[in-house]
């Protein structure tokens, strides 16, 4: 193998790779990329437990004297090139076992993997996608990915789950304490019924983030494979039923409160400082619980107590309110902050049906996005 | 205590006295901040083992109703104070043992500590003050603390020596592997000979990194009291011998070469990607090995052998080399990255006396500065 190639080119397509590429793994060979070069193009390649990557590099600047491949040490080769200040990069192979980066004055001679050992990854085939615009990914994924289960005690609930029905996405995201889903309307395509690992929906969003074209999605029995530009990114699909949510979103809503987003985040985010640290439910994570309190003359007020610092309390103006009782609800504004940061509205509401009844929250400007939040018993 | 503050005010003062307050303390009245009133001024004051700090705010946005004490928990107050969006704080003592805090529509109260357990500080009586630029101590801090040892083994070389003699203030710190040396002109004053604990001239930094007027600087047998403005930072001083480095520092260099600062660290951070991790010297710092020779044709490279990962190699081209001999040195690209980093000087020197004599490093436009690495033996 010998090539030479932009800097800038090569730069950009590890950065892309670097989504698939372990810190550690149990097949220390995966902690390579692998490079592969036709008479004309170069193939990077990396992969983990959840997601492998592959760019197909066909840049003008790109020169092949000889074909070839190899896999190199994948986080200081990346560290190499994007510490390189000279415009071209000329890679080749000398004596088998060494790969030469020499760019510029720098010479860099790295000892690389045996390319035998890489596993052969199998993508998915690239018939029949269901394209789409990268930005309705992006939208389901910041809406919903944060909602998803951290811990991994019920794994099904580690990922977003997309249900494709008559003509409409469902993504929906629940740690059992809370909900996110987001309706979108996709091209007719087959029906599915799939879960994403949220992991891979980081790094997918990570990998797309500069990108704003469309995305062509191909679906086999346990692989998701988005194809981009010259982007190959493949995930493992999650194993195991997802929960019917369907019927834990209410529909009719006794109280309406409309908000200002900005002032509702500043006010909890201050209330919160206060708030007591309740670790019962979900041994793993801090909850910070507050209290909304709406009165009989309609005043709102959050609120929190805290036995051992003290407590805080303000009025917050509602922009609108529709009640039919005095109602205090208890909450963790943890997941309250997150769920108000998933609107673009500059006004939501909430909505309300019962002391210890899920809440949902809603947009005026986000359609089909519902951020549900389940009360905790306040005593 | 009744009292009424600007709400930036307050702040501003907060982020300078939380110089001094701990995150945690043997004594949990510490982590607590000391407000006290006179009929005119607010006083805040926070303390840890190393420092101690105090505020004298008197604004013309202060308004005092009722004098009085009281000691709130930190680090919540500071936050709390943050969050305010409103331009006026009024601050009030109920009930002895609350401080309600009221913004706009926040109303926080919070449980107080007892003063009477807050300890007395013993601030060094402002007499006789040595009155220095603040930009005279802010460049002996960035000159040289980087280079105190990190470890407490040796607990005298985790501070910055200060030795004043004949007009003359010598700054040194040292880990013993690598010594930083900044000799700056000061007014007439008494001799003096002190070392001030690395973390306090961390702080000391912070805290007057936007002020760049005077600064007097107040002695006694085991402190340091730095006011300006209206701030007192005091620090205790190191107790114990510093070692004489004077002799260290050789004068006589056969061998002068001068680089383009930025080109020389560019140079070394790359090579040192691949530079073998040498934990031997000191267990508790990982040190990158590099070497930099210079070749009878007055070539001059950077490079590292690693015989896990591979080789690197530049050629990086002096401004100017004055050379006795071909010479081979290998040191920690660490301590020379630091070390050039301290410089503003565009061009460096590198003075060499011999392959495992320590090396000095000068600029042209840092008068006065010498840094001062140890090379490692190369087999």
């Amino acid at each position: 193998m010998n090539l030479t190639i932009d800097r800038e080119v090569l730069l950009e397509n590890l950065n892309v790779i670097s989504r698939g590429l372990p810190n550690k793994s149990p097949m220390p060979i995966l902690t390579g990329i692998k490079l592969y070069t036709t008479e004309s193009d170069l193939f990077l390649t990396s992969s983990n437990s959840d997601i492998s990557v592959e760019v197909d590099i066909n840049d003008s600047s790109l020169q092949i004297e000889d074909a070839g491949q190899t896999v190199v040490p994948g986080r200081v080769f990346i560290e190499i090139i994007r510490k390189i200040n000279s415009r071209k990069v000329n890679l080749f192979l000398s004596d088998d076992k060494i790969l030469v980066i020499k760019s510029g004055n720098s010479e860099f001679k790295l000892k690389i993997m045996d390319s035998f050992d890489y596993p052969k990854i199998d993508f998915v085939p690239l018939e029949n996608p269901l394209t789409i615009s990268s930005d309705i990914l992006k939208d389901i994924i910041k809406s919903t990915s944060f909602a998803t289960a951290q811990s991994e005690r019920k794994p099904i609930l580690t990922g977003v789950n997309l249900i494709n029905s008559l003509g409409k996405l469902i993504a929906t995201a629940t740690d059992s304490f809370r909900l996110s889903q987001k309706i979108v309307e996709i091209p007719e395509y087959k029906d599915f019924n799939i879960v994403i690992p949220n992991k891979s929906l980081d790094e997918l969003l990570k990998a797309i983030d500069s990108y704003d074209g469309d995305l062509s999605l191909y679906f086999s029995n346990n692989k998701l494979l988005i194809a981009y530009k010259n982007v190959c990114f493949q995930t493992r699909l999650l194993d195991g039923n997802y929960p019917d949510t369907s019927r834990l979103i209410p529909s009719d809503f006794p109280t309406v409160v409309k908000f200002n987003k900005d002032e509702l985040l500043d006010s909890v985010e201050r209330v919160s400082l206060l708030s007591p640290r309740d670790k019962e439910r979900d041994k793993e994570i801090t909850y910070s619980i507050i209290k909304l309190t709406i009165n009989k003359d309609r005043s709102v007020e959050i609120s929190t107590t805290n036995s051992s610092m003290g407590d805080a309390k303000e009025e917050i103006i509602p922009t609108s309110i529709d009640v039919a009782n005095p109602i205090t609800i208890g909450f963790s504004s943890k997941y309250l902050i997150e769920a108000l940061r998933s609107f673009l509205s500059t006004e939501i509401s909430l909505n309300l049906t019962g002391e210890i009844r899920p809440f949902i929250i809603r947009g005026e400007k986000d359609n089909n996005l519902t951020q549900l939040i389940l009360p905790v018993r306040m005593d």
